[in-house]
């Protein structure tokens, strides 16, 4: 049988594509949904049998999904072997996870192996991801889980005894203080080469929002340069391979809706340590949208990070903080950006409230890494406000590859405040989702400028935020979805 | 955008397939994986958004996988709307069991409708599958689900008060009694409309056994006339819509290797109930590769089936049977079938085994039914040797629509005895992997010809078993599988 490049991107899961008459008549012993081994020049791929008819896949030709193509490493063409396969080694230990066993750091090694290599159909990994939330992971697992994912990746490693690092748990629209907070530590002499990463679930990651003022998908040669002259960077972690599994299982959480606990906490842990932090000052705010939605859970979630980082080897501080609203005025990738250059370049109109989180987290970072004992605010604000962030920030910028931000979208539309009031809540998941059916982040100049926070007072007619979309299509998704549910997406009593 | 067929076959999973520049290009607000809605001419259908590249999907159409595009009921070509859908509303009962929640009557309709619909991707499929294999069904809960599964579908109605039915749990290769049970049955005056199922994951179901030799496709209003003719039929259940659900369902259980006890039961009670029966004799077999690995858990399966049928109305009356090891002679469509014309025609060298299990088991059913009081066995026995119930089989095969048998696969492998010994083992799950590697039931000539059973003895090089394929790949396939795996799969000591 020949290979054929159909062009269709299943992500990771492998997928051999073969017409219907074609299994039939050939009486491989084959049966849709089948695992099959597909070989050419003795490398093979693991594939899920799907079939299809028409003039997808023409007759003596078998069609790989892409990612399965190109591990394959085979021309389109190619003469490939066909053939049933056995089920992964792994399966045995997602039926134990299934049955609520206990597994070990070898069990861990094997399936995510299988699943970064694609062998596990989105099927199995469901059941290793629902099984894991509704069992939770012991202390150990996690431990095996998180080494067995630095394993299956690349890893980062610098030339010095302290790496800083930041992470937040997510869930708040707008709270972009990674920029700020690793442009203060590098200008005050931190080692600190930020990995972000892209949305998943919200309008915008930090990657999508330093990708609208710099290139931010660099080699591991180039970070290890921009961190050796500036001693910190602004990269996409995703184009590093550091602890791939992540990436996948986020795939069948994010249609779930869910977010496994302790496959969450071992996902963070295991990116970190694969980029070579050793400190890491870890933001979880709590509130509405957020992944503590309680005070109690988010202290929880503090202590378990902090426990296994330093299992291992990891030194975490946890700081709680308040979720309940966005924070800052943009929410998307450029409206973001423009709040950060805002704050970088001590704008008198800069958002207040995104600032000072911004400093506190950066001096608490200063504080961890031992830079300073207890002066870390102050320290952190001094450099703000005299520059040296921004001079930092902008070298940074220049060596991984300036851009100039693209416009914000063309497609506008103002959503004003019915009456006279005070604004008592504002929903993060409802502001994201708007920001989201306008385009963010796929449309970068897509999103919400958010005008007032929490506590204001609003006329009626005032601006409460401005809708910004690249086409008309998408403004009429996001106000349409805003008229139906935006009674409760803003509170004015 | 215009819709364009493009024949994936992604089951009853709803997939729209757009190419990825497109979708960029066009700023719609929507990322892969979004679940989507696509109408035309007041028609609209939920779908998972992938994203493929190349000429599969042309710029400025969308493709729809081939149930969704059935679905939508347009041609080729019409102007469609796309847009982004909420998630449906049963994504929160979803949530609500993967948290171990107990589920009510309507919440089990909505799921089971939205299942249905294909509105649940693979993904949300596995996971409701994997928390209900979790945390069980209480008794409640699999009432509530089988009425949500009965009214999903189609429902067959019949004019009698009594309506019999047998059914088996599986995992025992060759276990063919249906046709004889059924014929034997109608013989008796019983109204048995026999519904059955295709091989999901064994190398031949009741369906693909008997279509080698009759049409199994009926309508219902076919159904309805050979059973007002011969009161009885032996058709294939997947073509009436009977409690649909089901079918998706083992769709995800079938890759994992998993069972949920509490869907199977449902499944069984709603098709059944669906099937309009009204007593139902259910096979038990216990033993390795079975539903009830051991006695114990086969008793309370017994138990639990008939408190349930109570409670829906269903005279349930469960057998534990030995399914330690394969009967009859053969493994695959045209085998198994040539082993049910031996025992109807009772040829000398008919299977005793399977000859005695399904005298046995028609005498129960005709007890289950009142048809005698404790004479079942021997009125069943009478009128298998006199020919009744042969002659009620050829009748029901005429009226069903009569096919000749295809021939064995032409590509034979005999596996002989490498010792001298007795048989003391034979492994269900081995043999029925040959049988299915060598290509059955999708190559219908394709599967084993057992020679030798559990107690018998073997010299060395005598006949153990024979292979029948359809080419000589699959015979390789299945040859080399018992190289490696049969010291396990036939035990002689």
């Amino acid at each position: 049988m020949r290979l054929k490049r159909i062009g269709i991107d299943t992500r990771r899961e492998s997928i051999a594509f073969l017409d219907d008459d074609e299994l039939t008549s050939r009486a491989l012993g084959l049966h849709p949904m089948d695992r099959i081994m597909v070989s050419a020049n003795g490398r093979s791929v693991l594939a899920v049998l799907n079939t299809v008819e028409g003039t997808v896949v023409p007759k003596g030709t078998i069609g790989l999904s892409n990612m399965a193509f190109a591990k394959l490493g085979a021309r389109d063409g190619t003469i490939v072997d066909v053939g049933p396969a056995e089920p992964p080694a792994s399966m045995e230990i997602l039926r134990a996870k299934m049955a609520g066993r206990e597994l070990s750091a070898s069990d861990f090694g094997y399936v995510t192996n299988d699943i970064v290599q694609g062998r596990f159909s989105k099927i199995e990994l469901t059941a290793f991801v629902v099984s894991t939330m509704i069992f939770g992971l012991s202390d150990n697992e996690i431990i095996g889980l998180t080494n067995a994912m630095i394993e299956s990746g690349d890893q980062l490693k610098f030339d010095s005894k302290i790496v800083a690092d930041k992470h937040c748990t997510g869930g708040v629209p707008g709270n972009r203080t990674t920029p700020i907070v690793a442009s203060i530590g590098a200008a005050a002499g931190l080692v600190i080469p930020k990995t972000s990463s892209r949305s998943v679930t919200s309008p915008a990651g930090t990657a999508d929002t330093m990708e609208v003022l710099m290139d931010v998908e660099l080699s591991p040669a180039r970070i290890y340069d921009v961190v050796r002259r500036e001693s910190g960077c602004l990269a996409w972690g995703g184009a590093l391979n550091l602890a791939p599994a992540d990436d996948m299982i986020i795939q069948v959480e994010h249609p779930l809706g869910i977010d496994a606990e302790s496959l969450m906490i071992s996902s963070i842990l295991a990116k970190k340590k694969a980029a070579g932090s050793t400190h890491v000052l870890l933001d979880i705010p709590s509130g509405l949208g957020t992944k503590a939605e309680t005070a109690e859970k988010a202290e929880r979630l503090k202590q378990r990070f902090q426990h296994l980082g330093s299992r291992l080897g990891l030194n975490i501080r946890g700081l709680l903080t308040n979720g309940s609203q966005p924070i800052g005025n943009g929410i998307g990738p450029v409206l973001e950006a423009q709040d950060v250059i805002k704050i970088l370049r001590n704008d008198p109109d800069a958002p207040r409230d995104l600032r000072e989180k911004s400093l506190y987290l950066a001096g608490e970072l200063l504080e961890l890494t031992g830079t300073t004992r207890d002066e870390g605010y102050a320290i952190a604000e001094r450099i703000l406000s005299t520059g040296q962030a921004f001079e930092k920030f902008e070298r940074i910028r220049s060596l991984q590859g300036r851009r100039e931000s693209p416009p914000l979208g063309g497609h506008i539309q103002d959503v004003m405040s019915e009456k006279y009031g005070r604004i008592t809540a504002i929903n993060n998941r409802l502001i994201a989702r708007v920001a989201q059916l306008a385009g963010a982040p796929h449309n970068p100049g897509a999103g919400v400028y958010l005008a007032k926070h929490v506590n204001e007072t609003v006329d009626s007619r005032q601006l409460l935020f401005r809708l910004y979309a690249e086409s008309d299509e998408a403004l009429a998704f996001a106000t349409r979805y805003w008229e139906e549910k935006g009674d409760v997406g803003i509170t004015i009593s």
